[in-house]
Formats: structure tokens, sequence, C-alpha cells
């Protein structure tokens, strides 16, 4: 199930960890599948979770470190995964790895934040390793067509779902974002740079003000992959703060691309669902194989 | 220049006037035209400029008193025009017409804001009236390529064009926003129901919390007509307000679609445009003439 890895002299999955549960749920299906791990964990970003599991604590800007860590550790693929805050650069530890590497970190913060992020893994696969997809190494963290908790959606739902893919595809065309709300036929919300979280209070906002007429339990969040998405290290995810506030919004539910959308805790986000009366579905968006990167 | 009344008998532009300055700019290039007008100002919304024209006051809700005076004072062809709120339905004055027309009033209340327009030109057809657009009457109304100010779009912007431009074309197909902003060559923001000036502002918004890297000055707004929109009734418009909400988020100006955008208050939105160093241009979407309704 795992990819055997890629270089046999250097056998150990590195996991460069940022916040939440993805990265221990990444070291816990790598050591399932007796694959050796090491979490280089970000100080400030990384949860406690990863101290199961052979672990380093770095400082944003330890890029020296970083690689000296991959080198010692045996390391020779890499997992990127979790959530980042913005790093305060302020606070930045630089140590001379990154002084080496300085024109070509400084080319990081350039551009969109896709553009840091293939920045980031051509900086490591320059170096000789390879970057892989915390789904890749945990298929269980991606949606299925099995998805679905209690609730599931209705015939007005469906119509909202069809008109979302459809606006989410033509969206993920033009590289806006990954996420629209329909209600009542209609895509009312759309995500740009601000994110599915902050949209979605958008959607709340408009309701509490009057300006969507559809009573509560209308309308569906539908979020997918954009086609030229690099999922190893940008995939979309949903999870239980998610449904949390698409509950807040008022909608119905949730639609989701299968097998490119990431949920971070399935667990939790299907019992937020049931709790909270919200459907949970993955459709196939069209996408073909070759859309995949 | 302007078309002929659709029934001599009844040669009298009725105008039926929400507020800001554009009601009296189409009963002025009425008059000037030779055309006789009666001016139906809705109380609460339309402006005191109407004043200056053959008028009456209407309170919302005084169908039967609307239709009238559209027939006694020889009205046969209609305007719809000026912003309007969305009425306080417990301040509604129902006379005995809006009771009698109450099922279809109602059916008014049901969908989208384009539904409501859509249901009242058909109650104004149906009573054989002819509804024209204010551009039709005031042809200034609208952005032509002419359009422009001091300020012009340096190539930085003319990319950011062509990418709303791409943009807002694929939106309008899926009957989304009408704008958008692109900064960098890459949409960032998208207006659903929220409108052009909530979308703007939340540019502003991602702005001050650092979430946009570009400067100040980098970045355009685009807005077009849908290729369905009904330009007699529901015409995007950009004006002063726009041009002052569009420095606010730090954007370098503003691309219309030629002659499918009104400029409200040209003089005004040239002057702040001058002003606030921000760039006005009309550009051809590519939509052709058979787009138009």
């Amino acid at each position: 199930m795992i990819a055997p890895a890629f270089d046999p002299a250097r056998p150990v999955l590195g996991i460069i960890a940022g916040g939440g549960g993805v990265p221990a749920l990444v070291a816990a299906a790598a050591t399932a599948a007796g694959r050796p791990v090491c979490i280089l964990a970000i100080k400030g970003e990384a949860d406690a979770s990863v101290e199961r599991f052979p672990h380093h604590w770095l400082h944003w800007g330890e890029i020296g470190r970083l690689f000296d860590l991959l080198s010692r550790e045996r390391v020779g693929d890499v997992v990127i995964c979790g959530a980042v805050n913005r790093p305060d650069f302020a606070s930045i530890r630089v140590d001379l790895g990154a002084i080496l590497s300085l024109p070509r970190i400084l080319s990081f913060m350039v551009g969109g934040d896709d553009t840091v992020l293939k920045n980031v893994v051509r900086f490591l696969e320059d170096r000789g390793y390879r970057v892989v997809g915390a789904h890749e190494i945990a298929p269980d963290l991606v949606g299925d067509a099995s998805l679905s908790g209690r609730h599931r959606p209705g015939k007005d739902a469906d119509g909202d779902i069809a008109v979302g893919i459809e606006a989410s595809q033509s969206l993920g065309r033009l590289d806006i974002g990954q996420a629209v709300v329909a209600i009542g036929g209609r895509v009312i919300a759309v995500e740009g740079i601000e994110g599915t979280d902050e949209m979605l209070s958008r959607v709340a906002d408009l309701r509490e003000r009057g300006r969507i007429k559809a009573g509560r339990g209308a309308g569906v969040l539908v979020k997918a992959a954009k086609p030229q998405q690099d999922l190893r290290v940008d995939m979309p995810t949903i999870g239980p703060r998610t449904v949390e506030t698409v509950a807040r919004a008022g909608l119905g539910g949730i639609a989701i691309e299968a097998g490119r959308v990431m949920i971070v805790d399935r667990a939790a986000t299907i019992e937020t669902a049931d709790r909270l009366k919200i459907f949970l579905a993955a459709r196939d968006f069209g996408s073909s194989g070759s859309r995949r990167p």
C-alpha cells in the first residue's frame, strides 16, 4: 500500500510537521506498515502528539540543521504536512544553512502560497529527496465515495451540489479558490485567497442580515482540488471545524471531490456532522486521472 | 438618439425612481431630447433632485396608485432606475391595486434579486408598458472605450485586467457575480451575492492582515455584466464610492466592460479617480451583440 522507499540506503520517512493531528496520523500509518519515520517538528506549529514518534524539534529558519538531520537520520522520502501559520520573521533563527540558501529562501516568499510550496518542493528535490503526499502514506486521510454520516443530501441539495461542482471546476481551471457555496441552485459565495472558513463566515453574516432567503439547512459547501494542484503538499482539507462553520452558516452539508480532499480527523468530522445535522458526501467531479499532477 | 415612444398616444416616459442621481440624469436626457417625462418617485428612496421634473411621490406598495398615475399621465415607456433598499415590509402601505395583485407581488419576493426584477418587468409588460433601459435614454451613463482619467494602467495592470476579464466571463456564464479582483496575475477575490463594495472591503481587510503581498497600487477591480443580464433593469454600476473603496483596498484601478457598465456620476467618478491615483479603463470583453438581451 505504501510506496517503497525511494532509496534503500535511506529508508526513513521524514515528516516535516506543522500543526494538527495529520503528522502523527501519517507517522502512525507508516509505522504500521513497517516503515521507519523521523518527524521534523516545527516549534510553535507542531502538535505534542508527534512526540510519540522519533522526532526532532526545529525552529523556523534552521535550514542547515534540517538538512543535517535529514542526512543523519537516513531520510530519503519526505512528507510535508500539517497547518502552518505565516512565520513571525522577527523571531526566526536563521542558521548557516539558511544564510547559504538565502537567495532561494527569499524566492519562496514571492508569489502566492502555491509558489512558496512549489519552491520548497523543488528545494528538497534539488538536494536528492523525494517529496511524497501525506495521502500516499495514509490513504485513509482522503475522503472517498464511501464518506457519509447519518444525514444524506436531499433532492435540493443534489441540485446545489451539481451547480457547485460545475462552478468549482471552472474556478479551478482559472486557479481561483477551492470552494463555493451554492443555495437554491445558485452559487452565492466563492472562495478567493481568504480561505474556506472566512468564506463560510461571510455566508453566516449574509444570512444574519437577511440577504439569504432560503431557510436554515438549505445549501451546500462544495470543496475540490484545482486540476493543477500539487496534492503532495497542498491538498484541500476539511475537518470538524469546517463542519461547525458550515452549520453556523446555516447550510445543509458538505460535498467534497472524492479522492482529492483530505479529512483531517474523520471520526470527529463525522461525529460533528451527525450532531449538527450536516450531511457529508464525496462525489466524482469528473476529474480524470490525468488531472492529477 | 432616443428611441421613439412605444405608443404615440402615450408619449410620456415614466421613470420609476429609486435613490441616487441616475433618475434625474435620465429625466434630463429625455427632456433635452424633447421627450416629456413623469417621475414616479419612491418615498424614502428617491433623491430630491427628481423634483426638478414633473413627478409624483409614491410609497412602496401603492401599486394601484402607480398604475393610475401611469395611465393618467399618458405613460407608454417606463424606465426603472436608481438604487433601492429592501423595503421595510412593516411600513408598506398596501393599496387596493396591491391587494388585487398580491399573488403576483408575493411571487416577486421569491428567488434572487434577478428574479424580482424580471417579475417586475413582466408585471409592467403584461399591462401594456414597454420597459426600456436608463442607458437607452441616457447613453452617456454607460462607460465606453473613451473612459479614462489622468492615470493609465501599466503593463502589470494590463495582465491583471486580462486575467480578470477571463475570470469574469466564466463567472458570468455560471451566473455568479459581476466583479473580481486580480493582483499579480491571479484572481484573489470573487463577488458572490455580497456585492462589489463588500468584496472590496474584504480585499482591504486581507491587505491589512498581510495576506496580500503586492504593494499598494497593484491589482485591479474588473467589473462586467453577465451575458444573460437584463441591462434594462439590472446594469452593473460603478461610481465615486467604488473608486474610493478600490483605493482603500490598495488597488491600482478599475476596468469595466465597455458599453455594459453604468457610471453613476461620470465627472465625480473621474475626479475621484484622478485624486486617488486610480486608473479607469473600459475594455471590450469579447461580448458579442447577441449577448445583449
